[in-house]
């Protein structure tokens, strides 16, 4: 069995839908045609999905070998609990109301409808100068990633947090920022990795970072779970500052956050001028099957020839995507309610609870978690382990799918992703096997 | 008042929501501070939104002079009709149920969901050997467009049809397959421009055109509104075979034509070899707000060196998009159930009789109009006049708002197109306008 990992895994989330993949083999037998085409040298750099297939094999190998197994998934971040009622009926009145005349509405402004901006900025930019018209609905955080690499080009020199989530990486690769795969790794050329370890407080050391055109950072970090402070945060504008350098901030767990720490990069002064965030409904209103999210691209925000970076932006959105559906929309703006953002926020305390109970089962058996306060997800140490290993082992014994932290990047080789997205007696359940494994 | 029109302007289909336009002037007043980044050269290449602006500005001067004026939009095409009940109630049902325990559901897999795959299989390409695991379900054609242009990457040499729907032509400046505006009439370098005018019943000669690697083809066109013909298309699919080109073919009106033409490319046997198909939910079921359409990408479909198509194409959804919204796949699923379809369906009639009484008054008035037979569009010819000019006349004088033929490329330098999709009162009402201006 092949361990070695890309960072593409991610990307395909739906580790129990096993798929055809066609080789190309199979249609090299002499009677295909083949098209003159060449194919595209960027996709070509890709790691394929050695790890999805691997899990998915994995998984199928498992359940044949214990049938009557009740396997717990605590891999992919996939939101389990119901919406609240305030938010499903908003949408459900909205389908029905396109059934009449007078509540049918067809294309929407691609950059979202006006209330939903504005109810945007005025719940997560309280205060921080953000107007609704710099705040653009989109249907989804990994899509608005894609649509920033648009934005960016091939040209720009990147930086990312290594461990990060992969579909940064990967939709560099296909944009033609990064180059070929450099080492077993899976790192690629022409990609600035910045470490982030337990030993430097799971932020870069920016002393011994090279400067880069764009900074992909992500906090609350996906896997590790680190919320960076308000010094850590002031550093990195700094060093964009210094270096001229835009960041394309994530957000997307900022709900998450306990302890006192931004939830946006635009609380540090100067951010408008130098940081991009992307932000999504999946996480903080369970919305990961019905698709909303936003990205903030501030007006102050130019391009070296003083050019504004929102005007290319809003052209990559009206020529790219055509708006996010009004149904979700209608879901989004109640889930901002008064009634609907306690409801949501409840449900996100459902799941920080869940977090507390797997972060207090590992550190009661001595390992090394992280995360969990600040994220739905712990990011544990296995010191001198290979987290494929790891993965399996835990797998083996306890029935619980995890994730392998190399998936993340070469700094998660010692570490899995455990997330604290489940039903509270499936997070009981696995805590218990967990302690009688590891005890 | 400048008439110079870019291809672009159809990409922001918000015509009556003006926004904010931020200048790089306001911020180069000496106290701003810039990124060092470099502006993306493929944005800077794209003609900037003229026309949206524009003709936002002419209603809006227009709505100024005359306030009592009952402006009438035959401009953008824009489904006005109520969904059928038994689509909006599928998708209430679908929202309300995610509100239980029984009905939750988070990420769905990026393909799409199982069963609609399957019914677009099975409705659209019945006998055509189109399997469901080559059918991506989307959140639209369009955005499908920019997904292909990752896909294929900067190094393609591209064709269009002239007329064209702008949204490839843009795409294609952003990825990077075309060059700059090279003349007046706003075409670009590194693209083939096949002209499709009533002297060559709407198809290119292709004696004379220059063999490309994609050759982006829409039927029924948007917007001449002439479906091509079985013959027509046969030629196409033998061109592309001859020259090893890749045809993306652009279906999304299909629904729409009347008389005994292809509703899909892959009824030309060979086609699934050098054929990608893209549509839209959109104009058969009144989706354009809801948002969901797909792309069909053969697993024959082999690039020079053997590798399928389908295998990056899948790599990029996974990567790039994450899933229409559940909500829209279960309204899709409904509007192709047996009673859906027939419901949908006597909404696309309605659209074409609307498009019958359009056609009748063009052709009752001597003019020379095209489409509306096969497509919800007519492409009307006011020879020897400039197509700007027609807008503003018979706004001027019906307060009625077309869309000048020129932003669609330089062949539709001398025509309007006008949309079927609107109230019948409307329609009648324009109609009669029309006819007390042109008799």
């Amino acid at each position: 069995m092949n361990y070695f990992l890309s960072f593409s895994f991610m990307t395909c989330k739906s580790f129990l839908h096993p798929r055809v993949s066609i080789t190309a083999q199979e249609n090299e037998n002499g009677k295909s045609y083949s098209t003159k085409v060449a194919r595209n040298p960027k996709m070509e750099r890709l790691r394929y999905n050695y790890l999805f297939p691997e899990i998915s094999a994995r998984e199928l190998q498992h359940v044949t070998e214990y049938p009557n197994a009740k396997v717990i998934s605590l891999g992919i971040g996939d939101t389990t609990e119901p919406l609240p009622d305030v938010v499903a009926s908003s949408m459900a009145n909205y389908a029905h109301s396109l059934s009449t005349l007078k509540g049918y509405r067809g294309y929407g402004a691609e950059q979202g409808s006006k209330e939903l901006r504005k109810a945007i900025s005025e719940t997560f930019y309280k205060d921080m100068g953000i107007k609704d018209t710099e705040v653009f609905v989109s249907d989804g955080a990994q899509c608005d990633i894609s649509r920033l690499q648009l934005l960016f080009g091939s040209n720009m020199s990147i930086a990312v947090q290594d461990p990060i989530f992969p579909a940064y990486i990967d939709s560099s690769v296909i944009i033609g920022q990064a180059g070929d795969v450099e080492n077993e790794s899976g790192t690629y050329q022409n990609v600035e990795y910045m470490k982030c370890e337990p030993q430097n407080s799971f932020f870069p050391d920016l002393s011994k970072a090279a400067s880069t055109d764009i900074m992909f950072f992500c906090s609350p970090n996906n896997p590790s779970g680190h919320a960076a402070t308000y010094e850590q945060l002031e550093e990195l504008v700094q060093f964009a500052q210094k270096n001229g350098s835009i960041i394309v901030y994530d957000s997307a767990y900022a709900v998450y956050i306990t302890e006192d720490r931004p939830r946006s990069i635009y609380e540090i002064p100067g951010a408008k001028k130098v940081a991009i965030e992307v932000s999504s409904f999946s996480k903080i209103a369970g919305f990961t099957g019905v698709r909303l999210g936003w990205t903030v691209v501030p007006e102050e925000l130019l391009y070296a020839n003083g050019f504004p970076v929102i005007n290319d932006f809003n052209r990559i959105v009206c020529t790219c995507f055509n708006g996010a559906s009004r149904i979700a929309q209608a879901g989004g703006l109640a889930s901002l309610s008064s009634d609907g953002f306690k409801a949501v926020l409840s449900l996100v305390d459902y799941y920080k609870e869940n977090a507390e109970i797997l972060l207090e089962t590992f550190q009661s058996l001595g390992l090394r978690a992280y995360g969990g306060i600040n994220a739905p997800y712990l990011w544990v140490h296995f010191p001198g382990s290979n987290s494929w290993d790891v993965f399996n082992e835990i797998l083996e014994k306890t029935h619980i799918i995890t994730v392998p932290g190399s998936g993340f990047g070469p700094a998660g080789k010692e570490f899995i992703r455990v997330t604290a997205f489940g039903h509270r007696e499936n997070i009981l359940e696995a805590s218990k096997r967990l302690r009688n494994l590891f005890s």
